[in-house]
Formats: C-alpha cells, sequence, structure tokens
C-alpha cells in the first residue's frame, strides 16, 4: 500500500514494499534550547540548519514541532511550515494536537503534509479527523486512547482498527492512514520491545497499511542507546515498518542496511551512495559527526 | 528446544528461546598472519590472546579453525582445542571439514564440543555423521550440497531436514543439530539477505530447532560492514537464529540490544552489565577498540 505525500513540487511515497520512508525528527524543542530560542525571537535561521543537515543525512520529510513553553502554535506552526516547505521543497510532517495550530498550518502548507497525530481518543479523532478531511492530508494513529497505551499488542491493533473506521467514515482514504504502533523503554519493561514488533505484525498482517515508529523511547534512560535504537529499526523493519520518525544524521545507515539486507537495493547501490556522501559531509560511518 | 554444549566443568545452552548464544569467530587464520605463524612454529601465546580478549568481550564457546597452508590439522585442532579447553574452561567448536583432525580433537577434548560443520552432501554426512555420534558431540549443518548454496529458501529447508534425517538414523538427537542457513553477500545479489532471512523463519517453523548464522560473509565487499553486520544481527535475531558464529569484540552490543528488545533481558541488566564491562575494557560503545 502506498501513502503519497507531497511537497511543492515533489512527491515522497510511504510504501509497503519498502525500502524505509525517514522522517527527520530534529525540528523540536525538546532539548533544544537555541531551537526554542529562534521560535521565540522568530528567527528561522537555526530551523534552517536543522532541516538542511537532515535532508543531506537523508530525511526524506520534516516533522516539524513548535511545542515549547511561550511559544504561540497557532502562529508559529504554519510559520515554520511554511518557510520550511518553500526554502527546501520537502514534504512536512506537522507535529501538534492543536486543533487551531493544526488547521492554520493545512491551510498554508503546499502540497500534500502529513499530520503527527491522532490517537483513539474521541476527543482527537473528533476534532482532528475533520480538518485532515478537508485539507486533504494524510495522517499518523497512535495506538493508544483515553486509557493510555496498552501493554497487549491485540489492544493496540483493535485501537489502529477504530482510527481507521472514523477515518473512512469522513471520507479519509485508508492509505492515507499510517499507523504508530508506540513504543516504551526497554529499560523500565522488557516486554516493550516484543510487544511493539508484535503490534507492527498484527497492523500489517491485519491491515495491510504503512507503520511508522518513533525509534528514540525505546532506549530511554539506557547507556549506548545508539546501539539499542539501531537494534530496534533493524527490528522493526523485519517486522513490517515502512517509515521512521528518526534523527537521520545518526540512524540512516542501520535503516539503509536493513532495506539492503531485505532486498530492496540491488547491488547495494543506494548503501554505497550514502556511505560516500556521509564521508563527504564528514559523518563518521556510526552517524556519529567526526568532529563535534 | 536446548542444545547443550559443555566444557571441562561448565554448560552452555543454545535456546530456541534465546538469549544468543555467541560463538568467538577469531580464532581462524585467514587474514591472521600472526595466528598462521604461531600455529606453524607450535606458538600458542597469540591463541591464548585472541581466546582470552573474545572471552572477555561475551564469547560464550570459542571456534577453533587451524586451517592454513601448512599447517598439519590433524595434529594441530586437537592440540589447539585440548589447550584452549584446558585453560579457559570454554565449550569449543571444532571448525574443521577434514574427518581424522575432527576424529582426533573429539578425541581429546573435554566436555561436549561443537562441531562446525557437516553439509548435505553424501561424503560429507557420510564421513562426519559417525565420528559426531561415537563422541556425542554437537554439530552445525549447512544448508549447502554439491549443487553449491541453492538461492531457493524451500531448497536450503529440504537440505536441512536431510541432515535432521541422516543424524536421526545414526542416533544423533535432534537437538544436537543446529542448522546454519548461510548467507552470501548482498553486495553481489540484493536477495541474500532475505532468503538467509525466509530460510531462518521456515527452519524455525518447521523443525522447531536451533538456528546458527555467521555474520560476516553478508557485508563482504560492502564499505560500513560494521552497520551491515549490525543490522543483519538484529534482523536474524528477530527472524530467529538463536547461535551466532561473530567477532564479539565488535558485535555483542548488537546482539545484547536485540536480545533486550526481544523481551529476554528484564530491566536491562545483562546489556547494562555488558556495557560497563566494554567501558572497562577500554572497548567503545560501537565496540571498536578505543585505542588501537
Amino acid at each position: 500500500m502506498r501513502t503519497v505525500l507531497k511537497s511543492k513540487t515533489k512527491e515522497i511515497t510511504i510504501d509497503t514494499s519498502g525500502p524505509i520512508t525517514i522522517i527527520g525528527e530534529n525540528i523540536n524543542p525538546t532539548r533544544r534550547k537555541k531551537l526554542t530560542e529562534g521560535l521565540l525571537s522568530g528567527r528561522l535561521d537555526y530551523v534552517f540548519e536543522l532541516a538542511e543537515a537532515q535532508i543531506a543525512a537523508g530525511a526524506d520529510v520534516l516533522d516539524i514541532n513548535v511545542g515549547a513553553p511561550g511559544v504561540d502554535e497557532v502562529t508559529m506552526l504554519p510559520l515554520v511550515a511554511l518557510a520550511i516547505a518553500e526554502r527546501f521543497d520537502v514534504p512536512i510532517c506537522l507535529d501538534s494536537s492543536n486543533r487551531a495550530a493544526l488547521a492554520a498550518a493545512l491551510k498554508v502548507v503546499p502540497g500534500k503534509p502529513l499530520v503527527n497525530s491522532v490517537n483513539g481518543e474521541e476527543a482527537s479523532l473528533g476534532a482532528l479527523l475533520p480538518i485532515i478531511k478537508e485539507y486533504e492530508a494524510a495522517v499518523i494513529g497512535l495506538t493508544m486512547d483515553d486509557a493510555g497505551i496498552p501493554n497487549d499488542p491485540e489492544v493496540r491493533l483493535s485501537i489502529a482498527g477504530r482510527i481507521l473506521e472514523r477515518a473512512a467514515q469522513i471520507g479519509i482514504p485508508t492509505e492515507d492512514v499510517v499507523i504508530d504502533p508506540l513504543v516504551l523503554t526497554v529499560g523500565a519493561d522488557q516486554k516493550a520491545g516484543r510487544v511493539t514488533l508484535t503490534t507492527i505484525e498484527m497492523v500489517r498482517s491485519e491491515f495491510g497499511i504503512n507503520i511508522n515508529l518513533g525509534a528514540s523511547n525505546v532506549s530511554f534512560g539506557l547507556p549506548d542507546r545508539h546501539t539499542v535504537n539501531q537494534a530496534f529499526l533493524a527490528l522493526a523493519a523485519g517486522a513490517g515498518a515502512s517509515c521512521v520518525i528518526t534523527n537521520p544524521e545518526k540512524l540512516t545507515p542501520i535503516i539503509r542496511a536493513a532495506d539492503l539486507l531485505l532486498g530492496r537495493d540491488a547491488y547495494a547501490t543506494r548503501f554505497i551512495k550514502d556511505f560516500r556522501k556521509r564521508q563527504a559531509l564528514g559523518l563518521v560511518p556510526d552517524g556519529t559527526p567526526a568532529k563535534s
């Protein structure tokens, strides 16, 4: 199944057959004081810097999150999203649960963005699905609801089903819904990884749709997070995830390697090309900038 | 299913439920001139160095291969295997297809070693299964035969079936046969990784036995081999491999991360303990020695 996103002039397709689509996660004020300062003062140079670096490192789509204390999302989400879309011609992933901010951004962003996200709560579905339909955007649906994030893959599957059903009722095509089965840190619960991997397999098998994953929560609180994130991305790709929200500067290589090993990169052309590009950018093989 | 290996006083269990057993591959003269020189002169200090470093880095079992031009395998395989087994009290994996060398080594090695390997050829099965039975060893069976390594997972599965059948006929218990589905480099054939991963799933589903994998062929001829090897080990673990022959100094961290994500490491205890140990050894997180 194919979920098509569009920028001003280009298309990006998230495809259940792969290769994996990378959504760059770095435009997010959490733990980026410099970004918060830029958003508060209306200066976008650091936002542009983050966008450029992520695209160079392999991002197909850019996630834009402006949620920080003191930042007016309704003003800043459309402003930043439009500025990025105009300057970089890349599809946008609007990362907010604020209806007014999303509506304002959907109104101005060119092409077909992805909305990140709705969840299985009635309040979320009722508020956001109508504007997603109105602007013909695609949407990420999280497998959680009023009761939180269930531990049981069957329950996560049923929430995915509910989101798909509500989207269909309002006229959003199934292929425009990408399910994110969510993952919690394995540092707190040893079953957390397995539950998410099983949910990926179940959602893929039941609905045949695209699956997105965030790839950093899983390692929260652990040492050597990079290795845990790498292993998780490879396992998720093997289980059937076709899209990830991650830091491409660190994790593009393992994603390209997984695509290669899953038979989606003839003669390793893309893997090798990426490697050469990273060398030229001064990024060493494991994704850490050589000098920083 | 559990395959029990034994050293002088200890047991190591390869278990289909995990965690993954690591067989250290470094005692192998291929590309190690210093090791060949040691074997030719009968000096074992470098062999002991390789053994010690691998055990410190997480090896549960040590593979011993003495095949090099000018080295008499029939003398040296038992000699090196016995020396390692006595000094380190670790189960041995005897890596040879030479019947006389294996027979001589099986005669002297304490405990219950693993023989690496038989394949589906009549010549291999006929020559080696009787001595494996005689000495009550376990054995790795490669899914290849006179016709080479088949591209079709179904054919690899049928070779695995033949090896298991011949082992059973001669009285070797099924749990003492570990199947290695083999992997070729994805640099030459984009389907190579997928074929192996599918074979793992099929052999596990059909026979429920332990699966071993070598983890470095897959990246032959590619840049950034470490990332490809990491992704492959995670994918193989997800598909059902329970044992790997690899370089533990480089690849133990991704293996521990895969176990953690597959729900086999409560509170990440083993992952964190390993990380601290590697720090103390001066190995940086990605497995490269910090100074070398």
